[in-house]
């Protein structure tokens, strides 16, 4: 899905492109601060939170939005889909630690935040918009949240979107943002993922700025098939958040020469910033690129691949470089037994690296191929994996070293209708990351 | 689900148990042998298989089997298919390391298999079942299995089970049999199954004898509503097995004093054998169960326990003794999102171990509780994990030490249907195992 096909051989080079993605659209300004609590839930320890503001010169009309569909949505995700029905934005204020979801009064407490945000910036409280990510069920620690406004809103500055970029992270290993120009304006996006991400409908926190002036109501009917072809169709761990939201809104300060280009470059900023999500997902070693073809619907198309990126015995197999093809077999007779036994598999062909394993629907395997095929998921490898001294494991490096995935075809030979689907590898350190997580 | 509660502190102590569980229903004899080969698709490495018998001293019209609901089932499995329609079962032939699944020519070699069994036994070949398990998409080492079957016909023996629960395992750690009594008769069970395990319909390798005479329609309407409330209601990893079978037989020797009687034992033995399945299942640190009550539809139960037990981060967080009950409201919300958003949650109340932490939809801790949920997790434990020198985990025992569960409790308080799931934790041991699984 992604426009690029990029590599960094360190973390400088990785923050010197960064840094040349990162100028920010006309009309915007951006903000962090950084302090220290003591969680209500765990009071023996400190913790840090980063809060993040993105605003705009001026409170704008032109704005859209889209949230979790778990059913357990945070209380910033409740706010925020009523925002959705006020006149202007003109604010958003981010934390990362604490995501607020089901903690008692939550709602409360991220209004009185959005009251602070509004008093200090001269705006409504209806147009600020809250957004919090990470542990969930713990409260906020509010007063510690409102005695840091006034840094965070010192630190406001148009010029790099960079440290919104940095501030919104979580577990993620670098920050993400992407680009794509129009005319004279720009689309800048910039996300926040790493762990618990199967968006559906919409995903993680993602922000898309943009000076091109489209109006309100083209913003939204075009954020929807941009994130449904995009962010829904990444899987990393099969988990969805209960904080996912991406909201994209324009500053209006330069005339959009062409809503079409403007639609695909958003599609695009969408794209590529779904692929750095997926690289830099928890413990992520290799990305795998499903895409499955010849399918009666896309929708078995979709589904289909987002079985094979989440069989968990296939992503162990690739962790380990190992090309055990007949777990993918599994995987899409897994879902087809159970979701679409009309669909005849005795045609399919299927690929890995290019090279065929199944035709026919049956395995078309040679020791000569087992090489080829070892050498295709070592290429896509992002780093080797080594436990430290106590066994715990964690990536080596904090950029992504190279863009290739681990690409798997699979042609049903049924119909005309397909799919590409984005996911991961499971390794020892997603395990690593997510069985201490808290300490 | 499981009617006992066993602890066992040696592998010693665990394997006396068995035998004193092992006892062969009366009309049944087991043999096996082991052999070396070279596999087709990898001649550079020397291989082990097991040639496991189960033949009964006459054929029997009373036998009952049920099958994977994977789309690419194995040949043995379509070859069992067609054995339904059989007069009479005689014998069993089960081997191991590879399943035969997709493989060219794969009916041919299983059917020649059964015709060599079959002409040793004077059995006609439609009387013997095949069973392959082991790695999807290999071929199995004929010219080599036909040369074993006299060794495992001359091994045939009447007198314990153990050596064929023994021989059917792949990465199992321990033979895993169950028994109950009933009149007169018996009915012993044993099980083959560590990972790519969440069956639809049927599960792994499973064995059930007994002498008690039931008639063939009555085992097999038994049969289904048995691996239904059991098997069908664990999963390890998600992943569907292309060889799940279970097959359920009757030598008819004593007869059946109280079919009622016959039934509930039935159901405990593969109650039992499913709870075996999972604390044996591949990496395995905890058992979770999870019970869903206070819901509109049994369905919906069981469809929340298995998001539960499948949710990556609340099995990552549950292996590492970690309390992160929020990755838990996820897994129910990412469920309820995506197939039931018409259910209310509201009320819903949760409990792990037995302590409240979710009330009317809102969290409900303190910083006390986190002591105590931290000491119901590791209760539940296993074992400690530890890396090897070369960094690689595995269980450091072969003997369940214990059945304590990790205990869930979700009422939705919308209805009065409940489902118990049984489920596992997701571990360094799981990806040591199958990152490289093959070499």
């Amino acid at each position: 899905m992604s426009s690029t096909s990029l590599s960094f051989g360190s973390r400088d080079e990785h923050r010197a492109w960064l840094a040349s993605q990162a100028a920010l659209p006309r009309g915007f300004r951006t903000g962090t601060t950084r302090f220290e609590f003591r969680p209500f839930e765990l009071p023996s320890k400190v913790a840090k939170m980063t809060l993040t503001l993105i605003a705009l010169d001026t409170p704008t009309p032109d704005f859209a939005a889209m949230f979790t569909k778990n059913a357990f949505p945070g209380a910033p995700v409740k706010i925020g889909r009523k925002r959705l029905a006020e006149p202007a934005l003109g604010a958003i204020v981010i934390n990362n630690k604490i995501s607020n979801v089901c903690a008692p009064g939550g709602e409360a407490v991220a209004e009185r935040l959005c009251a602070e945000v509004a008093s200090q910036l001269q705006l409504s409280p209806g147009a600020v918009l809250p957004c919090s990510t990470g542990i969930i069920g713990w409260r906020l620690p509010v007063e510690s949240m409102i005695t840091a406004v006034p840094a965070s809103v010192a630190a406001l500055a148009g010029r790099s979107i960079l440290p919104a970029a940095e501030g919104i992270v979580t577990t993620d290993l670098y920050p993400k943002i992407r680009r794509a120009a129009v005319g004279d304006g720009s689309i800048v996006g910039i996300a926040k993922g790493a762990g618990m991400i199967e968006p559906n409908l919409a995903t993680m926190l993602v922000y898309v700025l943009t000076d091109l002036a489209v109006p309100r109501e083209q913003l939204r009917a075009m954020l929807t098939p941009a994130c449904d072809s995009t962010f829904n169709r990444m899987s990393i761990d099969s988990d969805t958040s209960t904080s996912d939201t991406v909201v994209l809104m324009s500053s209006g300060k330069v005339p959009c020469p062409d809503l079409g280009a403007f639609e695909r470059a958003l599609h695009q900023v969408c794209a590529d910033l779904t692929e750095d999500i997926v690289r830099n997902g928890e413990g992520v070693r290799h990305v795998l690129r499903v895409r499955v073809s010849g399918a009666p619907t896309e929708a078995l198309a979709r589904a289909l691949g987002k079985s094979v990126v989440n069989a968990p015995l296939f992503k162990c197999a690739v962790a380990g470089n190992d090309p055990n093809v007949g777990r993918l077999v599994q995987a899409v007779g897994k879902y087809v037994g159970a979701h679409a036994p009309e669909v005849d598999l005795s045609r399919t062909l299927m690929q890995l690296g290019g090279i065929t394993i199944v035709e026919n629907g049956e395995f078309f395997l040679e020791p000569s191929k087992e090489a080829e095929l070892v050498a295709h998921l070592r290429g896509a490898e992002l780093y080797a994996s080594k436990p430290d001294a106590a066994g715990l494991f964690s990536p080596p490096v904090d950029y992504p070293p190279h863009e290739r995935c681990v690409e798997v075809d699979i042609n049903l030979q049924q119909g005309s209708a397909s799919s590409t689907v984005l996911g991961a590898d499971l390794t020892h350190e997603y395990v690593s990351e997510n069985a201490d997580y808290r300490s």
